[in-house]
């Protein structure tokens, strides 16, 4: 059986003539005599609508009825699509995750999955040609409806794609592929015609939200192959694939950045074995997510602590930081909002030399003032004042002639 | 372990203040140390909305699709009801259809419910103290979700009830009772302390539509003592409970009317064994409901038959008839929808004659023409034209003293 998955974002299914457009695509992928598995997201705005109404409700929901209650979105598209393809004369059902089912642990709201019956669902391929699932919700072992995180139906079809040992897993989206870099901040980004998972992983933890992080962790797992597309063109996106000798020869891949990010300084830190365990975990604990650390060299036994998180954990990290300040032994905390992350991505870093000190000369050319370095295998990051993140864009995209692939 | 269930309609749950009423109601049930089952409608205007939303992408919906699609308001419901819940310290929990599960048959948007796992919601009750259940829907036994007909919330709430062997089943709704007849057409009608099951279907399927008829069946087949009462007051109801002594001794419980009818004569039809069959079978079939039928003593060996249908089955019945006058060998279709039927109800009925009589000359002095009469062992219907319902109802609840009651 030679099965196709492809994934419509909620942008694509957002009312009657986007979904006749993904009838489209359908139709076509039929006509090549493939089964067919299609994973809708909610219709765009139904979420948000969703959780704000949840608000009026609870202040804090409980995440287990959030999730009963966000999922409905996803069962409203896919029995909406589901119509209009029986009516087209396509042996079709709409499939919830309980239906598989689609078994995810427990954390609602951001569950992972764990298993999906994929003898039910291809018994289900002998009888229909087309099955419409809906995207982003699984069932946990006690039944109770969970939800995947935001994107999650990315993930949902990658999983499914992966059961189902598909031919390929094809991501419909707004946009016409993966960029070099945002096509919105610098005109000369080009689409790239594959990049490998690791790459993608980085561009999408950097801010180019274009794929669900943790689809790429499980198509990457799984070895699925993804095509990222347009819904609204005929053209080939880009292929998210293992790495090949083409890609290394490729020094740098991409430009990503990220402005949703704060810096906090903890000044005059007593720098002792266990130090950054007392100042970390307090934070994680709390599932907030520290990304770039750089602790400068000690002098006269203490040292300052840099970090930087999304911004608007900012305010919880300081009142943490400010309860266990007995622990950590800090003398002062500076915090700034005004700054954000520059990223260079590229396989090809792994066997070649340089990358880091020609990007970081091209700021200097630039007159752009680096604040804080990391470092990875394939990436090299900066953390820049947010004003100079377009600058700093541009630089870099020519630097690497990105705009010449 | 005492168990009450109480149902709550869509007006009941329609927005934030119709909930919190919901809630001191399940508060002070709680109080009372009784494990509580709550099942829950859509609210107000939802289930019409998700209908015309599947409109506009199908004409003719597939029946499947569409009770998946329309259970999602049940779903939003019941997690809405359920945070709230949480947030004022109850331990509770939202229960979805297939998580019972509510096995119901395969008729998709009139399914009946079959089989209710009474162990796994006992289990539940152990660990929590009310369970906000999603009424109208159950699974069918492959798995996909089914809907119970309009009012299928009412049937929800007494299939459990029973199953949980439940002291009561309170049905909370927009009316503090059921009334010896509509109180918006008679201002003299009274609410009834109690009615039998068998006055309560007879109420119910002419019309007075506070409870769901196949609930009613239900509450009899299983012995469920059903409270229909009030959410925005606390005055007690009405119990619909088993027949007994005190009830025979009351001649007339109540004057029910419908207006939704339209009646069918069929003029010269010869009068042979079988003729019955040949013109109700083909209308059956179509799952039209032909409710009063009669037929004139046959004349030089041909008949009339008239029988009435609901209104918004007339054009059907009519093309349906012509498609086969062959086969039933009439001569004319003469049909009118400026008909009414109103219906005297009571099970003293059963001990005593003469109440038929004393109806007929009541609407006789108040010259009110009877087109039609059917009578059963607890109720006589007329139907008449339209414009006399008013003034026949008044006239029948005055005749048997109703407001004395």
């Amino acid at each position: 059986m030679n099965i196709v998955v492809q994934k419509f974002g909620g942008t694509s299914v957002a009312n009657l003539d986007c979904m006749q457009k993904v009838l489209v695509n359908v139709r076509r992928e039929l006509d090549k005599s493939n089964k067919l598995v299609v994973v809708l997201s909610a219709q765009s705005g139904v979420t948000n609508r969703l959780l704000a109404l949840s608000k009026q409700y609870s202040p804090n929901p409980d995440q287990a009825e959030l999730d009963s209650l966000v999922s409905t979105g996803e069962q409203v598209s896919v029995a909406l699509f589901s119509m209009m393809c029986k009516d087209a004369g396509i042996k079709t059902r709409s499939v919830l995750g309980f239906q598989v089912p689609i078994v995810s642990n427990s954390n609602f709201t951001r569950a992972r999955i764990e298993s999906i019956d994929e003898k039910k669902m291809l018994a289900m391929l002998e009888e229909y040609d087309l099955l419409v699932v809906a995207g982003f919700q699984g069932v946990d072992e006690g039944g109770r409806i969970t939800t995947l995180g935001r994107g999650g139906s990315d993930t949902s079809a990658v999983a499914i794609a992966a059961a189902l040992k598909a031919e390929v897993c094809e991501i419909y989206t707004d946009v016409t592929g993966v960029f070099t870099t945002d096509p919105n901040l610098c005109s000369k980004a080009v689409k790239l015609d594959k990049i490998s998972y690791d790459e993608m992983l980085e561009m999408a933890s950097q801010g180019a939200k274009v794929l669900q992080i943790r689809s790429v962790e499980f198509a990457k797992k799984y070895n699925v192959a993804v095509h990222v597309r347009s819904t609204f063109c005929d053209e080939p996106g880009t292929m998210v694939t293992q790495e090949d000798k083409s890609m290394e020869n490729i020094l740098v891949s991409g430009i990503a950045y990220d402005k949703d990010q704060a810096r906090v300084t903890l000044t005059d830190v007593e720098d002792r074995p266990g130090i950054s365990a007392a100042i970390f975990s307090p934070i994680a604990e709390q599932g907030m997510l520290v990304d770039m650390i750089v602790q400068n060299p000690s002098k006269d036994g203490v040292t300052d602590i840099t970090f930087t998180i999304p911004r608007a954990d900012l305010k919880r990290t300081v009142q943490i930081l400010e309860q266990n300040k007995a622990n950590m032994g800090w003398k002062e905390i500076l915090h700034d909002i005004n700054v954000a992350k520059v990223s260079v991505i590229g396989v090809g870093m792994r066997n070649h030399s340089g990358v880091a000190a020609k990007a970081f000369q091209a700021l200097s050319d630039a007159n752009i003032n680096i604040m804080m370095i990391s470092t990875s295998e394939i990436k090299i990051t900066v953390l820049l004042e947010e004003k100079f993140v377009e600058l700093a864009v541009h630089t870099l995209h020519d630097t690497f002639h990105l705009d010449k692939r």
